[in-house]
């Protein structure tokens, strides 16, 4: 089943301690609809400057990501300059330009309206809830990504968003915030309360913890040796996470469990490169086989 | 098979916001023996004060743990006071007296030399070498427990002893200090170079990661909507988890994986209630549905 994200189409400047990257392709719907794509068909809604050519778009073109609902207007992309120390949990942001992306207006192509799996990136929330009206009809899946920042300053607007959302996927601290509870298990009940039946927690190298009316589950990161680059790290899971539940196009637990082990083998490539160097070029193969290696490491003998 | 344990028996005065309890029973070798007592034979090595009667020996006496090797001295036990804020993740020493602890030297009872497994608890490495030297051979297995204070100031002892274990259970800021590496995978391969050949990282609420030569295996902690007192929760989990081995015999991979579960679904008890509370009075039909219900969670069906 098609999947549609509506996010950001940016571009960064990275440094952690490892090196440096200035002007690569970044942005929300960037790393979810690359990651997504190695699952499922997937539509971007998003908008770019004039310096969005050739290159960046081939990077799309060659994942069958359906770009018709990118918008192009005059002038220059966002722009995210971050940094990471080496314990590499949190970006320390540098310097943030919006550009074009400052009155972005999402507006679906006709085509997208009927997407069953909607993912709604880290937009403000009235854009956030003007896409799903925009909708043909209430999608099977809707899925939302907020930040610190519109918990802060637009609680009660995102409190109506949430009411249309099924899944809500946010970090640690956003979680606590938005619902004033440490206890996770007490947070996601006030996160059912708003609306969502299920709450993704994203969890850095902890991994992610899953929360859903019949089950709670909890993966760890893919352990890796070398992490070089976390930036993009939580929106390839959720695509790699939303990609995986829309291709079997089902979301009852086993589902889940298994979209969150797709997710973070997903992020795991990310981490070990630059920005979305390894999600361009990660095959199909390497993808599964790690994926199987994540779930024999997993695996329980019966008690 | 049995299981040998030397450590600390203590009094515990403790503070979270949920309550406070003074004078209680505590110590690293109660809790871990406690805690294993519900999976094999287990044997103290500790030493107490004339405050230790007959209602603290009782606590032992009713799950079967073999206190020969507890030894009695005139003055008064280990004492220990520490207070949590709500995030629970780390005590807050408030006051430590050694008491008779200060002078302890264990001696290991003729019977509990041919102990096949063998947990040293956190107490001075010249102490815990002293003991493995004191086997009538060397055991089947030998863990450890250390903590920042030796490995800041004894690191060339600790060094000595680490070359005769199999096992070393610490938390994640030891086992950086220890190998002075973040990265846990490399940080793995620095403790396999001084000798224990499987490593155990208790992460607190994020759980426990467990590295062996064949596999990686990491667990959340059981999600519990209260947790009153974590004190004891790394000991109780290391009673669990050598108590599981032991009673199984083996410590291949599955074993291992069960070991976790093991200790994590006994840590879950320990920190419901204050202090031993919880430890004293579960039965071995609450523990068992736990672990089922553990296990369950942790399933995932096959991609």
């Amino acid at each position: 089943m098609s999947l549609l994200v509506v996010g950001s189409v940016a571009f960064d400047d990275l440094e952690t301690p490892f090196g440096r990257r200035e002007n690569v392709l970044g942005g929300s719907a960037t790393y979810f609809s690359l990651s997504a794509s190695h699952f499922s068909p997937v539509q971007v809604v998003a908008v770019v400057g004039d310096d969005f050519g050739s290159p960046e778009l081939a990077v799309f073109e060659k994942r069958n990501i359906d770009l018709e609902g990118l918008e192009r207007r005059s002038g220059r992309s966002f722009h995210w300059k971050g940094a990471y120390g080496y314990d590499l949990n949190e970006a320390q942001t540098l310097d943030t330009q919006l550009n074009v992306f400052a009155d972005f207006h999402p507006v679906l192509p006709e085509a997208y309206r009927e997407s069953p799996f909607l993912f709604l990136g880290n937009i403000h929330q009235v854009l956030q809830l003007d896409v799903v009206r925009q909708m043909a009809r209430r999608p099977r899946i809707v899925a939302l990504d907020t930040m610190n920042y519109w918990i802060r300053d637009y609680r009660e607007e995102l409190g109506r968003v949430l009411r249309e959302v099924d899944i809500l996927l946010v970090n640690e601290a956003e979680v606590r915030a938005l619902t004033r509870e440490h206890n996770l298990v007490k947070a996601y009940r006030r996160v059912q309360e708003e609306g969502p039946r299920i709450l993704v927690v994203k969890r850095g190298e902890y991994g992610v913890m899953l929360f859903t009316p019949e089950a709670i589950f909890s993966a760890p990161a893919y352990p890796l040796e070398d992490v070089f680059d976390p930036t993009g790290a939580g929106d390839t899971f959720a695509g790699g996470f939303l990609g995986s539940l829309a291709s079997e196009g089902r979301v009852d637990v086993p589902a889940l469990k298994r979209a969150v082990l797709a997710g973070s083998v997903l992020a795991s490539f990310t981490v070990q490169q630059f920005g979305t160097e390894c999600l361009q070029t990660v095959s199909g193969q390497e993808l599964s086989g790690r994926l199987q290696r994540f779930s024999d490491m997993m695996r329980i003998d019966e008690l």
